[in-house]
């Protein structure tokens, strides 16, 4: 329903991901070419880590990414080592600035690409089971911010993957009482602003694409001509719901059912992800 | 905190009533006298029945009343029978559509002025007493919508006055529960189509200001220049957070704690408020 | 680059043409078949006549028409016997509601679909060319709204064919000054509230698609199952970009270089358009 | 008609100087107090320039200040040594982003307090004044954007001070050809991203407010407890409509019908400004 990326590495300019590419975030609001949706209108967000600022900054609105000027503008001077982009296609909630992704709390940012499967019927059930500390802050009306704020509770600060696991046994088996077969699709990132980690998974086994790029000096070796990969460090990363650009041996599938991690020192490893069970 | 006007007559266009008497509803949005706030500019709404059509229709928008194009054209060609309007100054709830006045059921539309104290403390407890069902048509974040929804919970289709004092008990008794001493406070309008309740109540006994308009025929005899008396029937009526116009004779206060409706033979008598006990 | 529609006939709930058809308008906002651009996201408008209101009203905003619920609401709840509507998909010129179609002025609207290549370049000379207290009028940044004011310059309340057509030669002359071997694209529509006239042209004989709707009587004979037919009056038309829903035999290409007025009495003659010379 | 600020110094947090004093600009777009209107809703904007890169990256929307999320974000992330904020009362213009302040052409910015009067009127003559490969550049409709264009066309870029008096000189010229007494009412800041001008003139002598701080040694001396002061670097400067905060002896009325600079090394002259004769 959606298309997202996130960047993890030497502080750029938000443009040279978010605009530069052939076929980029912003191209694909109006055309995708591996979504559900092949436009991409209904809203939008970027969330980025200044320096000495612990908090990332959230700038969401409801119009079409392909035409916001101040995206534009803000992506054309704001550089950051960290930052996420989402472009919505909406399923029927309301298209405001507070369903926009990615959603904050704290230092900590999530956006998802997915559903929860007739969300409408089952969440009062997922709503009760949020902290209620945490319930407060809940602005929103999306299965996405329901399912961070689920995550939150289940100890996404201490235990990322662990609490998305969390989340997402809950998600199914508040779904299953409900009669639905496959309650949950999802492509997830998440990061409090050091590290970065995504999950690909879904009940059915079909999830929606996710890619994430590959080792920057692995690539400078393929393409010694590429300019700009001699500007970022060797992990720099990229995950994406669908590839910008066209760079052969640039991108990579997150497999089924798999969740990584992206932070200093660690390898391309892709873990299993299952759901947890109660 | 807002601005509220409701009208209930022969079937005129709308801006006879939101634009052009002197402190227009559409002014107050920019100088109200009588609110808490003199600007009343997080956005508006409007909703009307139209000939033929159960359900009210509904416009609500982010921007300020007194700049809002669509506002203009809407009133300059739309006209009703039955009609409410509504100007927003948020304490801090989010701008957007979904926490616009009015909000609409059905046939039912409902529209408030005041607030929950510490409404964020005890929202969730206030979400978990409406019916399940109804909570899934639940879009918004602001107490206002959360009022009506308790309202329908406690049978607002059947027995307005019963439902609204039965929604304004429990919202006390859980406030207190919370350690508030006034947790409530507010003007509302409430109408199916054809029949117009309202409601000035506070805790504290000390409501955000309502009136409503002297009878036509009344009005009629004292001033029997004024063009538009003579062009609306005896029994149109107005009621408003804060009077527009200055005509001589033509507000009158609806008093702390009191209720009315306003329907076809009904006269002016206005009854004692109270929340329901449990 | 646009999508447009005009409806004249009998008073009908504009979402029954907006909304209802199985390939409507509002869906070709998201999904069009024949446009230059597959998605009209960047804004919208509609323009009604009211029973005893002159000038027509016009609800324009900047957001994409499939998400718009102020357009919904507003087409469930007014009828008209003379609307027009537009989607917009802009070719660079900024996105706001003063570049949004329908334009009016007094009682007459104009709206339109296609481009004056070059238009960056030859504006000034164009805006020269219009009457100095119309120029004052001028609200956008948009072709159209420069086609409509010369158009409102030459004549066009008096004699809207060759007003069109004293425009249309107007630009072809200041393109060729410029340089440019083909300035002219349109398909426009435009009405004083009681007829309606369509033109069709390009300087290089390859325009916009349009279309017109057959007689309803001969329809009526065609498909007597259909209940809308049977409560439209035999005149009731409709000219379109793109045909909305699939009933055979219902539309009819407008053809190359022509225009046509619907009106009271009027058959079905189209007319060679071509443009004036100076 | 509206107010603005411009900041020259030790990069900082835009929230710093937006948001954090008493009587912050944020707030003056709720409650000016030495306005013409206590409110300035329509819209608002914010230039910055980011290190390395040469145009100025400018933010403008359409809602009112105060409730703007996204500006709230902008400021609280990003840090700049030269910027313009401007919050706008619109005087019948329309409210859409190419009508918000700052204006920008390259690397220069342009924001304005005031009104030609009986723009609607002169506006065609001053159009047909500017520069023909400018023209085509402008936006929007307001007085203050064709004034920034008046000022390009008449050598902006290479001698600010005498570019602005010949675009005043011009507009009384045009309005009393016009009949019109009093042409021109202006506060106006321009930058280029190293140094920054503003100006105070009125045809009649009665320009709205306009204010400059007092050079930030002297102020620390006086202050010694005020954190911020040790902060920034001494020849940190603002230039405001209305001065935020409350410090004693921080403020500095510009007197009527004169002009300054601030730049590196430059005293605390204010020259005299006049316009400039044909």
């Amino acid at each position: 329903m959606c298309r997202w990326l996130a960047y993890s590495g030497t502080p750029i300019l938000l443009e040279n991901i978010l605009y530069k590419p052939a076929h980029s975030l912003i191209d694909q609001s109006l055309h995708s070419k591996l979504g559900v949706e092949t436009t991409n209108g209904d809203g939008f967000g970027v969330g980025w880590y200044a320096p000495d600022v612990d908090n990332p900054g959230v700038m969401r609105d409801t119009t079409p990414a392909w035409s916001n000027r101040n995206l534009q503008e803000l992506a054309g001077h704001v550089r950051s080592s960290m930052f996420f982009a989402h472009i919505r296609a909406s399923t029927g909630t309301a298209v405001q600035q507070t369903n926009c992704h990615p959603f904050r709390h704290g230092r900590w940012m999530w956006m998802h690409n997915g559903a929860i499967t007739d969300f409408h019927e089952i969440r009062r059930d997922l709503a009760l089971a949020v902290d209620p500390e945490l319930f407060l802050d809940i602005e929103g009306s999306t299965d996405s911010e329901m399912m961070f704020f689920l995550a939150l509770t289940f100890g996404l600060e201490e235990d990322p993957p662990g609490a998305v696991a969390r989340m997402a046994g809950l998600v199914e088996r508040t779904g299953h009482r409900h009669g639905v077969e496959f309650p949950l699709q999802m492509t997830v990132a998440v990061t409090d602003g050091r590290r970065l980690w995504a999950f690909r998974y879904s009940s059915q086994g079909a999830s929606r694409s996710l890619y994430y790029s590959t080792r920057v000096d692995t690539l400078r070796a393929l393409h010694p001509e590429v300019a700009f990969l001699s500007e970022v460090s060797d992990d720099t990363r990229l995950i994406v719901s669908e590839p910008p650009g066209d760079l052969p041996g640039a991108w990579n599938e997150v497999p089924e059912s798999s969740w990584g991690v992206v932070q200093p020192g660690a390898n391309d490893d892709l873990l299993t992800f299952t759901p947890a069970a109660a």
